[in-house]
């Protein structure tokens, strides 16, 4: 019999799914499993006694302004101030391009909302962030890919692809997120022409690019748009809609996020909020400012480079060591996450299974392929587990993979 | 010409309305306007030293906890606290039956997204809360209206529009936004049983019960429905999804706020919350259950009640002393607000602008009236301005009153 609120739901609901992210970090919560699958920054860095210090200002100087409402916006002084940081390289940032959300996810919501119509071609990378195909399914997007290599998404396959006229394209341009690979100088400056020439919105998610620990940094898809156009000196009014956030340069938890945009778009943005929450949360907004404000952030910075660039050398030497050959990985210069490619026939779902048994956990490839495949790709996280943990965690994964292989062999 | 982004909007973006009140608080932001239009709470009885020292704690005794990404079903201690003093007067309620929300715009928006296909029905009270209506009007909703009076939402006038098949009820039972007028005890128990005869869910939204400065308190729908269903001893299952808040017993730039709902739904509440923001910040949620968990906050709410008790008596007064004849007003016995009839004829939005002039705002009641009307009504807040304030204030509208009358009779 079906419950009383089966009979209730609107269709969108039938579109949503449960990330397979989260129910599978209900699975490994348990302290004996080394989890490699969340996404989840190292908590031993997190500046706890900064943040705590922050707040105390904050609250002595301006309690009734951290407690009271404020504007969907955001804190204006908040704005100021990443729109002054911004402001570089050819690229003019005002308050006004500028709008505060609570967590990068957020922002994704609210791009669906504004412009995905039902049956709306999404445009995305092949994989890509599962949570970015969650946001955006509800709004009754179909989504068609480009394929990626270690460059990044394949430019040279891209033209086909926005000939069909896709309503946007998502793209993470830096050590994306599952595969760790970042999109070359040229192929970046390929997608801003071929994304103006159609006239496609270009969402840019930039969670990583301040994490990188190897190599130089490239210029983001705003700045080079911004270029492109010869805009400077008047308040970027281009195609591409940057998603930034405080969730990987200082802490998760307080949710603050911001996307930097047209301010024809932001004022849309801002409306958005006012129904969906009103506003992010005040106090929140005025520790990250008080940080921002103090340099604090950006001396932070080097500690988590440091931190996750030791991680990915950890992993990468293990993997060398313990993984069987027939397995290949990307080798991110930044970020949390790198990619693993099975041999062909391996089911990575399947082998999630026995490594759990083992207490080692990782996230399979293909909830982040929007149109199936990815069976025998794998997501492994070097943020959050220690050195020792990363050693261990990555030789109960070789064994697991030695076995499989077996097992194949014996098949064969 | 149009701009970029008007050719890119999704269908849905045309039924968003910039809020009015919104768009006043930044008419009336001057330090010299006497403001009666936002629905702010009195800052200066915010516990801000007690949140300074709530902080403190948590982040020395649970640092990495109330930084890091958590559950998005919300903080599992807080979701035990609230079950826990939830469950009286014949309700059981567990965490399960809990939700966190980062304030409870954000439940109205997901109530909308769950429940509201493009062009079903939504019943609500006339005159009720306009951020209701922003939040579902994105999702398609219908507005379909019962009148109310002294004694809140007129039951009698119910069950033809139930006959109707709203897909949903949304009722204010507690000194009503705007009006200020509460719910009867029959009318409860009415209302109550035609939803269940109907089968309609009913969004009971209670920001404001705990602030009951005079009488005595009602049963909440949720308690009179599982009452109904003599479902004491197991989870709350029945067709009310209730909405509270800390923003108006604690602060509200903490944006925290619970549903109380059905498990299954609840279910489906994580999920929509999974894919718009992942979860409510979680040193939030920890910086609430250490109030709560001490106690706090119920200790707070007294000074509350009796700062809101004051303000409203002053206006009340200072309305008799200064509004001309013909005017008529409603006595809340809590809440924050207290609503205005003006004499048939007059403009309430023509003389918000006489009023802004004279350095005092209110907000006119038409955008409280989903299928129109209202002219002559407006909502004044006595909870933010400060007894002189509201004296100078409630003068100042006299006047303005006052001259428009005059001239009305002149025109006459």
């Amino acid at each position: 019999m079906p419950d009383f609120w089966d009979l209730h739901y609107a269709q969108r609901v039938q579109l949503m799914k449960s990330s397979a992210i989260r129910d599978l970090l209900k699975l490994t919560e348990q302290p004996e499993v080394i989890s490699f699958a969340g996404g989840l920054p190292a908590a031993e860095i997190f500046p706890v006694e900064k943040v705590a210090s922050a707040t105390q200002k904050v609250l002595q100087e301006r309690g009734v302004q951290a407690l009271q409402y404020g504007p969907s916006e955001g804190y204006r002084p908040l704005l100021e101030l990443i729109a002054q940081t911004s402001s570089r390289d050819g690229l003019t940032i005002t308050p006004e391009n500028i709008f505060i959300v609570s967590g990068s996810q957020q922002g994704l919501d609210f791009v669906g909302r504004l412009l995905v119509n039902p049956g709306d071609l999404v445009l995305v990378e092949s994989p890509t962030y599962m949570g970015a195909l969650q946001a955006m399914a509800p709004y009754g997007a179909d989504y068609i890919t480009v394929p990626s290599d270690e460059n990044g998404l394949r430019t040279d396959a891209l033209e086909e692809m926005l000939a069909l006229k896709p309503k946007l394209m998502y793209v993470l341009p830096n050590f994306q997120n599952p595969s760790g690979v970042t999109l070359s100088l040229e192929r970046r400056k390929r997608l801003v022409e071929l994304a103006n020439r159609y006239g496609v919105p270009v969402v840019e998610d930039d969670p990583y690019s301040q994490l990188r620990f190897e190599g130089e940094p490239l210029p983001s898809l705003l700045t080079l748009d911004s270029q492109l156009r010869k805009s400077e000196g008047e308040p970027y009014r281009g195609n591409i809609i940057q998603l930034n956030t405080f969730s990987k340069v200082l802490t998760p938890g307080l949710r603050v996020a911001w996307i930097v945009a047209s301010p024809e778009l932001v004022r849309k943005l801002v409306q958005t909020k006012q129904g969906a929450d009103l506003h992010t949360a005040s106090l929140n907004q005025l520790i990250v400012h008080e940080l921002l404000r103090e340099g604090f952030i950006e001396q932070h910075i080097p500690l988590i480079r440091r931190t996750y660039g030791e991680r990915r050398n950890i992993m990468l030497q293990a993997m060398e060591e313990h993984f069987p050959a027939g397995i290949r990985w990307t080798r991110p210069q930044g970020g949390m996450f790198l990619w693993v490619v099975l041999p062909e026939g391996l089911n990575s779902t399947e082998l999630l299974r026995e490594a759990v048994k083992e207490n080692v956990a990782f996230v399979p490839g293909t909830p982040f392929h929007a149109q199936g495949g990815g069976e025998n790709t794998l997501r492994l996280s070097f943020s959050n587990a220690t050195p020792e943990q990363i050693r261990e965690g990555i030789a109960r994964l070789g064994r697991v993979f030695h076995k499989a292989l077996a097992e194949t062999a014996v098949k064969a």
